[in-house]
């Protein structure tokens, strides 16, 4: 009753979104960024409690940090916001026109998704990224977040109302699902009738259960099981600087680098000076067995290792003969997220990037690039990782759909 | 244990079809369409048994007539499989190129989906269809066929295997599920790891079974409730010519039309002349209060009416006082299928075209264009409701992929 409700009314909201104009977009978010900016005294008040319950509760330093909220961060959320209004609006594009033999003129053209769904862990700043995103791309959204951030989210979420309706734009434009249990978040994955896309972003376990109970359809994000291929005729010292950068650069993120395919007749020299510098930042190696052999200090690895997101100090190394065994093995293992060959041998690098399947697949650079501000998208909703209509980074394009106008002067099929 | 060894085995196929050259995949399915030509005895004898056990099961008309091959429907066949063949290759097209301040060049390119599952009813010539359209966009096929079909699809799949193997392709480029108990249909919609795209073609009931179990990502298809639009300003012979198409031209159709909504200005005068040739095919109408004011023949529609696809000759009648009104009770009973308005108003139109959230929304013309050869696709494997990766008639270019290339000289993430 109370998810119907809630439902019913953003996905009334979508039609008044989508008459919006760009100017009117843009005007409501940048009124929204300064909304948020003069609420910073309630949407820290609030924030407090959270951090109070999450220490109360145990949480630990890394989920405390990401729930945390102060004048910077609330500033970048303002700036976020602003950014988005400053991007092309994606909605009315014509991708294509034609005629028909019978005259029926033919124009497909870009149009909002409708109502959004947006599922994610305690980060508060995703309240706002999402919401503007959706906004801007002409849909309405329906956001669940955490349990440990309903305090901040609320405020937020109270906050961008609050700028919505000065703009005189329905307050329904964003809503927030403020039942936090787990019944009520199966049951919104459930909603199909109301909802037109459902985007999980967080762990593993978040995404699974999304792409378990959905019967809305569901773009998959964010698990990198990233793989980095050192060919032979790699650059020894560019490889290092690459892998160092891909592993270390920021470990908790599904773009890093987390298992390592060498090619047998340079594992021996290759490996102990990666290793040289690898560990300047402690990183463990798992490796196989001639991996094991060419560096004392690698552990060996079991089978389990190389199907492994570690988000943390720890790279799998396994040795392959050729390019068709490693771009077998990263099919094998991978998450379809990024992978990349380190390679001066063209051929080589050819086969590679034909043959892994996955999103993004690189020559001669680090995975740590795979990111939609990176990709010059301006702005990201999340990493997708499945096949199914947008691919790799996200940002305002890969969130609407098209439709075809047909006009005619009287045309009947024969 | 059978599921998984099928699908593994597809798995391994989707790597080697997607390495085949637009000649080699052409090749291959002229040999299958002269392979399919040359086993019309096996497979006619094949689909003997299915329809002596339709016979036998008491299967009615409508079912054995779609059931039933003959020499014309294989020629049919293997003519559609030609046809597929000299289509343009959607696989390797380049969709936009980038460089990047840092140096790294972006590459957009369509790949091919993968796996793909196709779940249908008893028509046996979707087989060979869904098969030519899924090779030719580079991915591996699995098919699951309804239980009355299966001798046919068995025959069917063999020779189209012979065809594969001649070519020296591997066989396992299509597979064909043969246990069709519902039991194995539902394990198959979970196997997630093999399959990257499932879409279900059928009835409203195999549609929703699919949403409703399947973890793999689905592209809806098919159930059209449409409407037409008659505004006060639509040239009423146009528009009786129109809604007669619609209507009547094919009744089991997912583009038919369902439901007609007229001003109330003109439905007095509009709808007895419409009824005058809707009644030389009896069709029956279901009115609200001033239609059946209008129309002593109408019958009163429940409210249930509005939301039926009836496949059948009934059509529902609403009247409304306005466009906005009209825009909206479609959107509230319309499956995002096709709609039209009737009208040589202008603005009418604009809101109409805007307003209506459809894959295919038509001005002055029949809605029973919503076809992929109609829309110039030289071919179709179903008509997508949803908003996700495709909207309305799909060919070739709705069932590919993409990624990203990204080649760099040794760039990391700062």
């Amino acid at each position: 009753m109370y998810l119907d409700e809630l439902c019913l009314k953003a996905k009334n909201a979508k039609y008044s979104v989508a008459k919006l104009t760009r100017e009117e977009k843009d005007n409501a978010l940048n009124v929204i960024a300064k909304s948020l900016v003069d609420d910073e005294e309630s949407i820290l008040a609030a924030n407090a409690k959270d951090i109070e319950a999450g220490v109360a509760n145990g949480m630990h330093q890394g989920l405390l940090d990401r729930l945390t909220l102060n004048h910077e961060r609330i500033e970048g959320m303002a700036e976020g916001i602003r950014q988005v209004a400053a991007l092309d609006d994606p909605i009315g594009k014509i991708l294509d026109v034609s005629t028909r033999p019978n005259g029926l003129k033919l124009t497909k053209i870009t149009v909002p998704m409708g109502v959004i769904g947006i599922i994610y862990e305690s980060r508060p700043n995703v309240t706002a990224d999402a919401f503007a995103l959706c906004f801007k791309a002409g849909s309405a959204v329906i956001l669940k977040g955490g349990k440990d951030a309903i305090n901040s989210n609320t405020a937020i979420v109270a906050s961008i109302k609050k700028g919505l309706a000065q703009c005189g734009i329905t307050e329904d434009a964003i809503s927030l699902i403020e039942k936090t249990d787990r019944e009520t978040t199966t049951e919104f994955m459930k909603k199909k009738e109301y909802v037109d896309l459902l985007i999980p972003r967080g762990g593993a376990g978040l995404i699974k259960a999304v792409v378990d109970n959905s019967t809305i359809p569901v773009i998959e994000t964010g698990t990198g099981n990233c793989h980095i291929f050192v060919d032979e005729s790699a650059d020894f010292n560019e490889a290092i600087e690459i892998i160092f950068n891909a592993k270390t650069q920021r470990i908790g993120v599904c773009n890093a680098c987390e298992s390592l395919v060498i090619h047998e007749n340079i594992v021996k020299e290759f490996l102990p000076k990666l290793y040289e510098k690898l560990s300047t930042k402690n990183v463990e190696i798992r490796g196989d067995k001639a991996s094991c052999e060419a560096l004392s200090e690698a552990k060996e690895a079991t089978e389990e290792d190389f199907y492994k997101e570690y988000l943390d100090y720890i790279l799998s190394v396994k040795t392959v003969s050729n390019t068709e065994e490693a771009i077998d093995f990263i099919n094998e293992h991978n998450t379809g997220h990024s992978d990349a060959i380190l390679s001066k041998n063209e051929e080589n690098i050819r086969k590679f990037l034909q043959g892994v399947d996955s999103a993004c697949v690189y020559a001669n650079a680090s995975t740590r690039f795979t990111d939609g501000f990176e990709f010059g998208f301006g702005a990201e909703i999340g990493i997708s990782t499945q096949k199914l209509h947008a691919r790799g980074p996200m940002g305002l394009e890969q969130i609407v759909s098209y439709k075809y106008l047909i006009e005619g002067n009287g045309q009947v099929r024969g």
